[in-house]
């Protein structure tokens, strides 16, 4: 792709910064205090980086890869810092990821929303909508919402009536959230649906008949949502996501879902109805759970997983019906073993 | 989450009425006829109900939880109230889900569409819109799509040119609908895409070459399809889904797939180009068909179900690929011995 | 469906041609040249076709079907023409998919763009629209985003800031598309999201912290992405999708995804950060692969896979975790047989 060589780029890096600035605002440690003065000029990969980059090093398997490297400095463990003998300039940091993550704030910070409500977009005289909020082209925003303040309405989206989000929310494009109270600092990706009604039906003589769904979706503090996913509200209660959850693409939330606090979603999870999953809980991709199951605090699901069982608190489990993953690694192996047998 | 405690509430429950009529409008009996003129606010889940509010029981396992609900009335069956020795006034229905739905429905009717066309609604000259409907702010309307009376299309979504909407039909926000011919009372919600080309290739000197996708989408009547699915129009012919099926989020329906009648499929589920299903068939989340199989009236599907081989009327299957259920349990059965085995 | 029966098209065939001219315009032999003449008005399936039609064969189980087929000619191979003892008027073709593909092109020929910018479209003035584009209602076009010639955004799609695209490149409904440099003749369906922010966290005190994205998305040319797919941009470096590439609904790509040229992906595959996937690739419906994971070039992964540990050039796997496609079938046989003995 001859494209990938212009070099054009949606988001220019601040700085430069001095070496020294950035450890001291990351929390890391120069490695060696004649190299404060070093210009860093941008962020990258190892693979990637050119002279004026600093990159990562957070694995010992990728030593050779940093020794190779063009990057002018590297933010490490003290750990591998011994053990790599690297002659770049260093940064020493307990946690190196964070500490690049950090870095990476440092060159590009999430730019402040700037106020202002597009002429297309289409506010309902009875909503409110809190100061230094910005609502994009064609976005709707419906009678009696309540949006905080530095709240970012994304183009073609839609708040629907009596919708509460907390301050410093971002929703989107062509998203479309009802029937929900959002906390603070939420991230909502776009095409992506809250509210809607559950599956929730009846057989009838005149075929299905679809309960009323008469609940809500309730985000705490800090939660992000994807693109494409999809967040039933409650039957007749609440479907409700902890503070602090992530959630990934393509992911479908049932009604009546109860997701606990720091929760992490990989792609194309889904919950059925009714599940309660615990705090910090984490799914692989395409985890599935049956109606109605309970997940402990703290239970880590491998992706791919079929969960048609309640999973105690810190268990981890794979496969379907999903199993203790020693256990599901015994059946993978015992399957394989089994035919070479044959 | 503090929010979850304010009782704000999206929609408000009309009533409150005497027990006799709630028991008239939903074909059930009083228990007892003193409590005839008990007035009941609204309703709720047995964990969740306050004082004047009717709840549910369907269960022997939930006696328990019903005798320290706070429920004013309890709608159920005569054998459970017979079995439960409930003090509280019950509401006796051969069917009690079905009961409680018309209830739900008698405090939270469907709101009957509000006739009007939005400021910022485009909608061609040469579209028709029956009597009655609603076209929300945003949604366009393009020539000739023709829509039945008291129809409402929610917010920037669009109606293709050409497509016919039957009576009371309902679309989403957000949703695309072309080259469809749809029958009354589709519910259709958020982010859906129907209509689209299907995903028919031939190789070619040049690499794939799409096959030109000139068929139609055909709904029946009474269809409800769920938020950010996807409805391939078909190749030559139509793909079909037949009147009263239920389909939730995230669904995907391949290019001249056939749908029964009455099918209800859950989240998730994807269905490949071709495939026949037959009426009354349900499927739980995340089924996937291969092309072309062929799936009897009748059948069942398991959650997570792959079906690669055509299935007989009736039949319940699982497992990938799928067989009949009771097989699928036993060679879950048969891993998890062979390892204690080892 | 009632409907199904009244005609209603929504699009109209060209033509009629004779069939000596189809001949010579799909590059395949009239069988008899007395038919040169027989005019041809339409396409068709061998079941569905009618006096006129011209329709297909392309396997010795479909003879039948094709001898009490009413379509007027018959488009198959030598071989088969030689099997079939078919009376019909036959258009031979070393490539009879190809040739019938092609003459569905002549009767359903795409549409030339109509150009013109939507009066409710919004096109920032520091963007640049090739001539000959077509800007459909509600479409909306950020600061310095630069389109092809005769390229078509569809109704409330938006094309982000400084994104390019090549020329003739075809943008469906509800799409969004930012942070992303995309080659020429590209066609991207409805409700898909292109260039959100991957799904890259850290732990921090404060809970998961999300690592920022400042990558980009790059498709080369001729790339098909279906409908409410989502693709994320690179975190640091890019997700690309090579050249020729065909993507179908409900996809998830990751952050630094990189995709090779002319591979096939159906229905919900879903494909982690930083895979490395080859050229001409086919992946079944809802294949998933790990993160980190390389798939050779040509390789095959059956639908339903779950990939995780890398896949040489030319492999075909299945099951999860994905394994050579026999050892899978043996395995599925074991387990069948392993019951019986029981």
């Amino acid at each position: 792709v001859a494209l990938k060589s212009t070099g054009h780029k949606f988001v220019l890096p601040k700085g430069p910064f001095p070496l020294a600035e950035i450890a001291a605002r990351v929390g890391a440690e120069l490695h060696k205090p004649t190299n404060s003065d070093l210009l860093i000029k941008d962020i990258a990969s190892l693979e990637a980086a050119a002279l004026g980059d600093i990159s990562l090093l957070t694995d010992a398997k990728h030593v050779d890869a940093c020794r190779i490297s063009k990057a002018s400095a590297i933010i490490t463990s003290p750990k591998l810092a011994r053990l790599a003998a690297i002659e770049s300039p260093m940064l020493l940091a307990a946690d190196p990821r964070l500490a690049f993550a950090h870095a990476a704030y440092l060159f590009y910070p999430t730019p402040a929303v700037e106020p202002g409500v597009h002429a297309s977009a289409q506010i309902d005289p009875d909503a409110r909508v809190g100061q230094g909020s910005r609502i994009d082209a064609g976005a709707i925003i419906e009678q009696s919402a309540v949006l905080g303040m530095r709240c970012h309405i994304g183009r073609n989206s839609i708040i629907g009536a009596n919708v509460i989000l907390g301050d410093d929310c971002h929703i989107g494009s062509c998203t479309s959230i009802s029937h929900a109270i959002i906390g603070a600092r939420a991230n909502i990706q776009c095409n992506t649906t809250i509210g809607g009604p559950g599956f929730g039906f009846v057989p009838s003589p005149n075929g299905a008949l679809r309960v009323p769904q008469i609940g809500r979706v309730i985000l705490g503090d800090d939660v992000d949502i994807g693109n494409n996913c999809s967040v039933d509200r409650g039957a007749l209660g609440d479907t409700v996501i902890g503070s602090g959850s992530k959630i990934d693409n393509l992911v479908q939330i049932g009604h009546n879902v109860q997701l606990g606090r720091h929760c992490v979603l990989a792609s194309m999870v889904g919950i059925s109805g009714s599940v309660v999953v615990g705090d910090f809980v984490m799914m692989g991709g395409r985890v599935g759970i049956a109606d109605h199951i309970k997940i402990g605090h703290g239970a880590r699901l491998a992706a791919g997983s079929g969960v048609i069982q309640d999973i105690a608190d810190g268990e981890t489990v794979g496969g379907y019906p999903a199993v203790p993953v020693r256990q599901w690694h015994r059946q993978t192996l015992t399957l394989r073993q089994r035919i070479r047998g044959n």
